[in-house]
Formats: structure tokens, C-alpha cells, sequence
């Protein structure tokens, strides 16, 4: 399998789970990993922004990617190693490769503004981690204020052989990734994969615009990969369906900051998680919230049974 | 009814009608004012962002205004009148009293940071335009980059007996809703009404968090209608059903930038515009976002007839 | 004079003279304008960010460019024209140069972020102005927090043959100015006139690099026509014994906010207002600035007797 | 002497030196270290944004403190753990203390908006590294963005008893530093040590206003001391002499990205850094900027020998 090729399906977003007292919860986190690969996922993302990274030593960091690594049985794992110096991305992603993953994910300091400056900034992430080191670039303005236009990706991608993959979250975004496939189809962008994200607020349609997939992470993993497999076998309608149905809730997850404690909340209810609880500081539903997310179980349970808890 | 009262139910923002050369078709905005009326709005929101004010020559923001004002027959009219300068946003609101509108709407400009900066900036505002003109926050953060906290908020509506409504459009705004709620209650804040926005992306819960309706302008304004009456008529279920079959479209409406071309030619297709045309710079919508928006219509016709066109 | 020869030597930045009361102190606008003429200015900018233009009607403006003319004696003034919306800045802009400007200035609106977003807003803003109107590009993003590599203003003036002067304030920004000469000696940028501002914080070194002068704001623009002079007649360092006696005052006077109050003091202190005030809202020194200013004309007036008030 | 008495005078800011390839320059990090002490300095401060710190790998870091804690003998070290994630600034200042610093510094994160968000940022950070480690503030809203309100400064002091300084950089900033003398004045705000920095750029005035002395790092720091001196013995005008002498070349190295630059090219010229090389990826000088700094110390050496190099 090429370096690009792997990245195809659906790639979940790994949240780490915690016990009450603030400590890894490591049976929740290998009953993660194990049901991620169970329900058909094909790799899987760790210590990004939902993964609670920057609260995790450095030595923990490591054993939740070698739990992940081993759970899923080779299937590529991605890495996020953003970091305020590249002295830290050289050594989180050079140990992340030594202990099993497929490549690292690098998102771009919110400082940056012109194109050359974005540009500029990944030769010399890229030069900091080694050439040798498959690459992943986040483009996710709504957290980092960054905006990188078509061209600047282009550019990024071209001059960096390195770069396998583009998870692509912008908001709008099809418009974009229709820009890039073109690209692509023309010959004037060299192939990489493009998994889409931000929640999977539009991954109905981006699988009809040409994503590869859905790197995200929404409570139900098992939706994602039904919607990629149904938009790659040309049910569209059948896609549709599905999406919509969980669309309320996905909706209700996708809200920046709450988010998180909503999809541990629906994972522990799922049983998949023993406590929903975020390292300090973290964020927590209020009891109101938790009824609207029980209220948005139950409707969905009316169409999908995997909601019925 | 007194000042604050007025401000409950469902306010569409209206968008500006052109024809395709760039100018004003009167015709259609008359159909549109007349179509909020008929459907049973309780008022409507003129010469917002997405009215596409800031194109519009001084004499045709009164002409709008006035159409609205007459079309409305006497429901409270809010009218945009955020400018960089006192002197520009005090000019706008004394004529637009004058021409009948019940309140003027202002947000902060996108340099405020800390929360006096913010309080400081409304009792300018206020001085400007008179104690006399009763007026709206808007709170709107994915456009203006300023964010106000609950505190914030408050210190504006006890600091400024003129102000009659919180525009609510934060993300996420569920809790702090909840809050203003709570100091209301316990008598801490003033009343004032609380109407919410951001495409009505969260109308379903917003209701049973206690807002006063809808301030918000999809293309189908008589799913927010629907939707407000519901809910205050205690069917919930009712309320969700409907808003869950409007969601993907409205989602896909609710995408910042390109909502407006998707709420034209929703608009368009329904017949109540004669054309989707944006005044210049404006943004057009792909054959392909067409197409999406078509399939998208046709799967809610399925549930709401009011989408088979 | 070819369109761009015009903008040479010194353009002060004129601030607005307000009466305590608000109202426009035109008595002092004509001692202001006449002061510019006599001391050799080679031509001047009014309306800008310093001349409180957002504070004033449109009859107000007009009539401030108007005797800005009739004193300068036809030397060329530049109009700022920057507004949230093209309605605003076309009018703005057709007035003005029927009331006999050289040329308009704009700056790009803080919500632009790519080099394509800002590349297209100068587009959009030369149609809506009309391609007969000279302009002046401000890069100032201390200010608009827009960033322009020096590529992205060699785009915009060669898309736009009515671009006729940089105003370069970015900060650092002396590397830049040098790039942008380098191409223009190399063929590869068209010739355009590039005067500097910032304050006049590195005009010593920026006639090194190139600028044609300057078009700033100081309370001496006297100093700023003599560092002109002595750097265009190769007195190297006659210019910074002269800019170095007045650096500490014009760094006081270049602070953030504070600026226009420092320099309507002076411009008080040396006769040429009859008052500092500002229109609300605005700023007011404290005593202890005040004090401290005096000090630094007390220290300044030792070396330049023009400071000795 | 009190935790916080010890924040007084001038406590030079460190960069690090590095060899041309990158290493660290050990013999002249020593040798700055021992030059600090010579000349006077009353402590410093290792590991800041001018210190390049996020480049260095952890023992790198270490080391640094612990040469300086030895060659400053038993001056107190300000260590900057400023840090996206709390878990790595736990480590880091829990390491700090144990190698001998005094004190650490943290900065808001860039996304912090409200005066809520940021007060509770730092419980979360005081929190994190322990109640009983000492802190400093570190208010340059021109780095982070942030704006800290005197209202949130004192609401963070007032909170948290072991924050002991404030490194007051914001600008402009003078008047930010009255108000909160007079609230320690009047009681209202518990004393903590103010230093100012921002390159130096006010420190003449800043010492009149109240500040305890310099934390900033200027290549030539026996000027911050003599102006603190000049200025704590009363002697206003020797004081003003001094700055204004260097505010020219101290006004060249302000420059934000180029500064460090400069500030090592002039301490090489000096003989203290065997190079001026930074860790990848870092800036460099132009030749031109280096003639012009080279032209700003010949023009320094006629009033101040010590420039004469």
C-alpha cells in the first residue's frame, strides 16, 4: 500500500479517557482503541486538540499511542504533534514514529497571516521532524485563526514530498476541497489523500465532492463509516439517511469547547468509557445538557438502534 | 405593549433584493415584507449583515426600511445600524425612527477586547444615537471576533435602560442563555427579551432555554414560525420534528459567506424573489452547491410540503 | 508631473480641529492647512485614521477637504476613503476628487486574511471607485491587523494601474521597503511613489532605503521636511542629528490611542489649535502625560529652538 | 528579604547563544551569565520569548537555569514556563524551582478573550505549577494579543498569593501603570513588584511613574542599570541624558522578530556572544541592517564610551 493510499475510510479521533481523580483510564482507553477496530475503522487519530494532549506527560503520551498502535493491529495511526517549538515537534514526532505510528499531524501556530509566512512555516516544521516522516496537514481556521487558501496548500504539498494527507476542516470547505480534487484531476497538484473533519458537520456531501473519508470524532463511529461506505458503494440516498438522522445530535456535538465533554458523555453512556471525566482544566455538561444530549439519544434511537442505550 | 414585549416570536432578517445589474428590485422586496406578514411574523430585522447593508446608498437603506415598516403594518421593525463612526451610526438611527422603526441594532466593532472596552463602547453608542432610541446588542462573535460574557451583557442592559433586546448569535450559546435566564429570574438582570440567531442552527433547544423566539433568516421562515409556536404551546416533540427535517438545509444555509447566495436562491426557487443576484462583491453559488441545495429540497419535501417546488 | 512624481518631501497627516463643545474649530483647520503650506509641505492627507473622519458628517468632510485645497494652494492632498461597505467608500471617493484630491487612500478591512482575499478586496474596491481615481495603498497593520507580504502589494499594483503611492507603515518594515525597490529597479514592479508613516518612527533610515518622504502625522512636520531635505541632499548625518533631537517626543507622541492627544497638545502649546479636544468619544491626556510632555519639548527645545514654546 | 522585594532594579532578559551549527555556545552563555553579574545586574531572566526557549530540548533548558542560577550567585532567576498545554508547565517550573530559580513567568495563551477567561486562566496555571511557586505576570498584548485590563491584573494578583511580580509590557502602558501604583496606593491592590520592558522603549518615563525597576533586554543593559539608579537617586535629567543617547539604537532593536537579531549582533560586536547565530528557524540581519546598527553604535559612542567598540 502506497503512503497516500492508507489513508481512506474512516479514521476516528481518539479522546483520552480519564478517571475521576484526573489519572489515564487505561482499561477504558484499550476498550477504546479495540472497539475502534471492531466496527470496521481504518486507523485512527491520537493526541489531537479533542485528545486532551497538551495535559498528558510526556511519558503517557507515548503509551496511549502504543495502546492504540496494538489495539488496531497495524492500522495506520496519525499523531498530533503541533507544538510552540519545533524542538518539541522534532522529539514528539520522531518517538511517535519509533513506536509505531503511521505519520504525524501539524497544524499551524495561530500567529501566522500571509501565504509565504504558512508556507514558510511548514518547510521548516518539515525540516525540524526529518523528511523521512510522513505528514499530515490540519486545516482548521475555526481553532487556529489560520486561513490557508487552495493555492497555499498547493504549495505546501508540492514542496514537501513528505505530505501524505490534508485533513481538511475548514468552514465553508466543499467549495475548497472541490478546488483541490480539480487540481488534482489536471495534474497540477501531485495526489494526497484528503480525509474531512470539523466534527463531520458536512461529511454527507464532502464524500460527493471526492473525500476520502472522515477523520473525525463524533460518538458514533459506527454512522461515519456506514455514510463513507454507502457514498463509496453510490447510495446516496441511503448516506443521506443515515447522516441525517444523526445530524441533531452530531450537530449538538459539534459545538467548539463543549464538544468534548459531549462525546465523552455519549461514550460513557455507550459503555465504551467508564467516567466522561476531562483532565483538570476541563470543561462539563451541565444537567441541563446532559438531558438534551439523553433527549437527542432517544430520538435517534427511533431510526438507529445502536442509540438504544 | 410595552417596549420590551414587542420583541417575541419569530423577526426574519431580511435579505435585499437585486436584479441582476446590481439594482434594488423593489418588487421583490415589497413580495418579501408582504410574505413575512402573511405567514404570521411578528416583526422583522432590516439592513443586518446579511442584508447586504453596507452596499446600499443612504437613501436606499430608508426606501427599504420604509417598504418594510409599510408591508408589516405596524409590527416592530429593527433596523442594523452598526458603523465604524458615532456620527454615520447617529444619522442612521434618527432617520430610521423617524421613518418608523421600532429599534436600532448595533454590534461591536471587531477591535474590543477587554470587557470595559466593551461596556464603554455601548455607552458611546448610546450617547450617540439618544437615550430616546431603544436599541438591540448583538452578540455575534463568529463575525465580529468580540466576545462578551454573561457579565459583559449585563453591565450593558443595567447600564442602559434603552436597551430592549439581547440578539443572541454566540456559539456555543446554550449556557449562556441559561444564565441570563437564571439572573433574570432571581432579578440580578433587568428583562429585557432575548430573541437567538446564528442561522437558528440551535432554535430547537433555544426555546426551551427560555428565548423569546427567533431573530434569524432562513429561507423558510415558517419553520421558525412553526417551530416558536410549538414549542411555546409545550409540543415538544412537535417543535424537534419539524426543525430535525429543516436541519440539513439549514445547516448547509447557516455556512458563513455562502448562506446568503443559498438563502437567495432558496428564495428564488420558492418564487418570492424574481433573482439570486448579489450586489457587488457578492458571492454566487456553484452548479454543484445547486445541486446540493436542489437534493436537499427535494428530500425535505418528503416531510414539508412547503419545500416541494 | 506624471500621477506619481506628486507624492514626494512631506504630506503631514492632518488631525480635525474640534471647539471644547464638539463642534468643527474651522478657524483652526485654516490655520493648520495655511501653517502646512508655509513650512514647505509638499502636499497633505486629511481624513485619515488621525483626523477622526469616522466621528464626522459627510457635509463635514467635504468641507474640511475643501479649504485643505484652497490653503495648499493646489499642492496635492490624498482623501482616505477606507468604510465597512463600497457605497459609502464610492461616494466618499467621487466627492472628493470633484472637490479637487489627488488621489484616495484605502486600507484593507481586519476580517481580510489570505493574500487572494486581499489581492481581491483592492480589486473590488478599484471597481467600485472607478479605475479614474488615483489611489494610494495603506499598509498599516498595527492598525488593521492585515498583514501584506511585499508579493501581495506588487499584485495590487499591477493588477491596478491607478495605484499611485505605498503609504508603507508596517512595523518592522525596512527590509520590506527594500524589497519593494529592488523589484522596482529590477523592472519587476512598476514604478509607484512609496511614502512612509508609523509616526516617522524609522523615517531616518527609511530615506536610506528609498522612500520618497513622508506622510505622517508629528506635531513638527518642520523636522520631518528637514530630515527630507537633508537625506534627499546626502547630509546623512545632519538628518539624524535632527531626527535624533526630536525621537523622544515622536516616540511619545507614536503611541497607540494616545498619539492624537499628545499631538493636538502640542499643536495647542505651539498656537496653531486654539484647542486639543477631540470629538467623543475620545481621548484626553492625563496631567502627568502632560507634564511629561512638557519635559520632552523642554529637553527638545534645547537642541531645536522651534520646540521652545 | 520578602518574596516580592526582590523583584527590584534590573534583571536583564537572557537570549541564548548558539555556536553557527546550532549547538548551544556553553562558553558564551557563561560568560553573558558572569557579565550580568558584573556589571550590576539585581537578577535575570532565562528562558523567555527573546531566550528562544521553544526551540531547546529540555536539558538544554535546564542547563541554562542552572549556569545562570551559579554565575548570577544567588540573584534571583525569573524562568519563563509560558506553555500551550499545563501538564509541560507543571513540569517546567517544578523542575525551575528545584534548579534553583526564584520565580516563574507565565503569558496568556493568544485565544483568551474575555476578563473571565483570562482570570481563570491563571487559577488553572496557579493550580497546575502549585500555590507555592512564586510567578510574574507577563502583560505584552503586541506577542500575545491579550489584552489585560488594571482590573484584571488586580483581580489575578488578588487571587492568587503567590504571584509576586508583574512584567508590565503593554503598550502604550504608562498610564496602566499609575492606575495600578495608586490602587496599591490606596490599598485596594495588594503590593506586588512591577518591572516594565517592551524593549526599554519607556523605561524613562516608566521609572517616574513608579516602576521598580527594568526587566527587558537591551543589548546593553549597563544602560537600563544607570538610568534605574540615576532615576532612584533622584536625578531625573542624568537620567533622561542616558536613555535618550541610546533611544536610537534601543528604538532599531524594539523591532518585534528582528529585534533578538540585532541584539545579538551588537553583544558579538561586544565580544560576549562568540556568534549571533539563533537555532533554526531564526532571523538574520541584512548586511544593510547590520551598517545601520553599525552606524547607530558609532553615533552612540560620542556621548557613551562604552559603545565605542
Amino acid at each position: 500500500m502506497s503512503e497516500i493510499a492508507k489513508y481512506t475510510g474512516v479514521f476516528p479521533i481518539a479522546p483520552t479517557p480519564f478517571n475521576p481523580d484526573g489519572s489515564i483510564d487505561w482499561a477504558s482507553a484499550d476498550r477504546l482503541f479495540a472497539y475502534y477496530n471492531e466496527i470496521g475503522s481504518d486507523g485512527a487519530t491520537v493526541l489531537g486538540i479533542m485528545g486532551e494532549a497538551p495535559k498528558l506527560e510526556p511519558a503517557e503520551s507515548l503509551e496511549i499511542l502504543k495502546r492504540a498502535v496494538k489495539a488496531l493491529k497495524g492500522k495506520p495511526i496519525i499523531v498530533g504533534v503541533s507544538a510552540p517549538g519545533f524542538a518539541a515537534m522534532r522529539s514528539l514526532a520522531r518517538e511517535a514514529m519509533e513506536a509505531g505510528a503511521a505519520s504525524v499531524m501539524i497544524a499551524p501556530p495561530s500567529t501566522l497571516r500571509t501565504d509565504d509566512q504558512i508556507v514558510t512555516y511548514y518547510a521548516q516544521a518539515v525540516e525540524a521532524i526529518g523528511t523521512d516522516v510522513p505528514f499530515v496537514i490540519q486545516d482548521y481556521p475555526l481553532i487556529t485563526s489560520v486561513v490557508m487558501s487552495p493555492g497555499v496548500i498547493k504549495r505546501i504539498v508540492m514542496d514537501n514530498p513528505s505530505c501524505v494527507m490534508l485533513k481538511a476542516e475548514d468552514w465553508p470547505g466543499l467549495e475548497k476541497l472541490s478546488t483541490l480534487r480539480k487540481w488534482q484531476a489536471e495534474g497540477s497538484l501531485r495526489p494526497i489523500a484528503i480525509m474531512t473533519a470539523n466534527g463531520g458537520l458536512f461529511l454527507d456531501f464532502e464524500m460527493d465532492r471526492g473525500a476520502d473519508g472522515s477523520n473525525t470524532g463524533y460518538a458514533f463511529p459506527e454512522m461515519l463509516i456506514d455514510v463513507v461506505r454507502f457514498a463509496k458503494a453510490g447510495n446516496r440516498d441511503g448516506a443521506h439517511d443515515l447522516f441525517d438522522a444523526h445530524l441533531p445530535l452530531l450537530r449538538y456535538e459539534q459545538q467548539l469547547g463543549i464538544g468534548l465533554a459531549v462525546r465523552k458523555y455519549v461514550l460513557k453512556r455507550r459503555g465504551i468509557l467508564a467516567s466522561d471525566a476531562q483532565r483538570k482544566p476541563g470543561g462539563a455538561l451541565s444537567a441541563l445538557a446532559k438531558a438534551e444530549v439523553d433527549y437527542l439519544l432517544t430520538r435517534l434511537a427511533r431510526t438507529d438502534r445502536r442509540a438504544a442505550l
